[in-house]
């Protein structure tokens, strides 16, 4: 298996060469390097005497049919588009690993069709739109989507059409009932199973989301003239609310809270700060755990303007339930670890995948790999040899329990 | 006097007019508006009886010398130049009150000559240097600050040649022995007198300041996939430093301690916080407790930056030692202010002025008037007639003492 693990990085750095700029990895939705990375999975697809299609949402798919196998097919798959200045191994990845999976499949004679997705767009780089690719296999691609335009102002539709599809062929992407389950195997994007010296883990859910903006506003006044008693300073304020959201973030179980983005109006160092807007992202697996936080942390600063005089805005940009992971599917991929000699554990994700997308439709698991340093969208993403080795186990374990189960 | 105080307040909103942009006040040093002003003073002056100048370095300098006066001049006077879009009164009031002072020494038959200084540059808008005009008549001018540019490409001397005056003859405004002291009157620029319902103030000093440069820098990360113990959040370590930085301040008697500029990288919502940069901007009359402060504060942003395992650049920007002004002159102003039925009030000024230039050179003391509202810099910026009025008064008796101290 160290051998296959070895051919599925290798794989990465090759398509991480088929980027939009020199010397970075970059690979927006259908941009010309998109046409590279088709290529070079079709003809490891068709070696794997896969059947390969394109789909009109610019999914590159390829089936696997095991001779005389009647029943509903398996997905593999993850994305292929990047952010821009990305790593060799988020999304593209889990696509190597999908074949690597196929050609253990075949090995174990698995009488068990497999179709593998190469998601054309996870995101959402381009249009400003995550998810374009799982959406349409999901078969809730929304059609008004096609009127999203991209930096240079061309639209979705006009981006589909000058990939040489037919964007009224989308709906035609949807998978139907004939398909039992969909597995993604991703870099975990984070620093858990490093530090837990881990090399996998069974995803339970994607975590639910929040995201609200606040203001804090007060009064702009000079500096040096201004008393304490006197000030009502907004990025005080702000200051006073964010230790807040990390001390409860800190003392409630499994949830994250971040401030990451703040401007201070007017920002100069010799004028009070006038008004403060501030992003607030939360994100916990349990959804009224999310809420009750979300709560508790605009009550606070609620308190923390009235008691400070200042003017609080709170703006909710998104509210996003949980996706829980597939238990059936799960369980196996958990078992599978175990089995292939590694300490099982299961683990939520903070960051939304195609997984999230797909397990409207299907019954959807994810399989993480250990990210060292926690570091991912960035140049400096990688994997360990050992890890993705693991990954490969995991996969033959999991085709075992799985084939079990449908026989 | 209420008169008087009209015609001052009148003569302010007039010279407002004379402004580089129509609708706003923006009169920066020696651009076109600065010519009418000083036509407009020259015409004020003259009907004075006063002897007027333009020296070289743009002050507009009007002399009443009354009969048979041999004795050291006393010098009066504000700036004219203003902030982009700025009130009608900071520094143009001064300069107007000191022609109704110079009136009313005249109606006294006050036998000291007096020297209005309308000074051409205080704010430091035009070059990026304040003080340019009252460093000339204080003697404290730097030559190589002839080659300082502005935002088109002038230089400084061109700037002054441009105006139809010799950059060589700079030296040539300097003040020499013959001078008694200076009194500036300027509004506020603070909530203080107003917070307390005075009209006027005795200014002890202009508070000495520092200004530093802090960077936090931690590890930019996923906000989702980053569980809260494995975080190494700048902005969080920022927050709970700026909430320090409040509260020694709130507890140290007479500190102003502000961080008003913060800056975020990258600076979104889903990310954590690699660095942040701050300001701090600490004042107080007494240096060793400015001193000891800032110590204090940089020793806590180490605390902080260390338990929480963040690199912390200090860059000190500015360590401006306190200008006490003159304690007679100062003195005199207070009893003044009391003789004209004014509770005295002695305050630090937190900003600086002119006076604190010319102090290093002659007895200087300065009185300050409530700003409504605490606004300056600003166009809702005013005064209350009844505050202008006492200022009068209180020059009055200023005079009185001063006669009574030379004679």
């Amino acid at each position: 298996m160290r051998d296959r693990a070895l051919r599925a990085i290798a794989e990465c750095q090759r398509i991480a060469a088929m980027s939009e700029e020199q010397g970075r990895i970059t690979r927006r939705f259908l941009t010309p390097p998109t046409h590279e990375v088709h290529a070079h999975l079709r003809r490891r697809m068709q070696s794997l005497s896969m059947t390969v299609q394109v789909d009109a949402a610019g999914n590159l798919r390829g089936l696997w049919q095991p001779e005389g196998a009647a029943g509903k097919r398996l997905l593999l798959g993850s994305h292929i588009d990047t952010v821009p200045d990305a790593g060799a191994y988020d999304g593209v990845l889990g696509v190597m690993l999908a074949l690597e999976w196929v050609e253990i499949a075949q090995e174990l004679h698995l009488s068990i069709p497999i179709e593998v997705l190469a998601f054309s767009e996870e995101e959402g780089v381009r249009f400003g739109v995550p998810f374009i690719g799982s959406r349409a296999i999901a078969d809730c691609f929304d059609p008004p989507l096609l009127a999203l335009i991209d930096a240079d102002g061309l639209t979705l539709d006009a981006a589909i059409r000058n990939f040489g599809l037919d964007p009224e062929q989308i709906a035609k992407a949807a998978i139907g009932a004939d398909v039992l389950g969909m597995i993604e195997v991703h870099i975990e994007q984070g620093p858990v199973l490093e530090a837990e010296d881990l090399a996998l883990a069974a995803v339970t859910a994607i975590a639910g989301q929040t995201r609200v903006v606040l203001e804090f506003a007060g009064q702009a006044n000079h500096a040096g003239t201004t008393p304490m008693h006197l000030r009502r300073d907004a990025l005080a304020g702000a200051a006073e609310w964010i230790a807040a959201v990390e001390s409860f973030a800190q003392s409630t179980g499994g949830i994250v809270a971040t401030v990451g983005k703040l401007d201070v109006t007017p920002n100069a160092s010799n004028v009070i700060a006038g008004t403060v807007s501030m992003s607030l992202d939360v994100r916990h697996a349990h959804d009224p755990t999310r809420a009750t936080a979300v709560e508790a942390l605009l009550e606070q600063a609620n308190a923390i303007a009235a008691r400070r005089n200042l003017a609080l805005q709170c703006t909710r940009q998104l509210d996003q339930p949980a996706v829980p992971m597939d238990e059936k599917l799960t369980t196996f991929l958990a078992e599978a670890i175990e089995a292939a000699g590694f300490p099982s554990k299961r683990m939520t994700s903070g960051a939304g995948h195609d997984a999230m997308v797909l397990a409207a439709r299907v019954p959807t698991a994810m399989l993480f790999l250990r990210s060292p340093g926690g570091i991912s969208h960035h140049p400096a993403e990688t994997v360990r040899e050992e890890d993705v080795e693991a990954a490969l186990l995991a996969g033959r374990e999991f085709f075992a329990r799985l084939a079990a189960k449908i026989q």
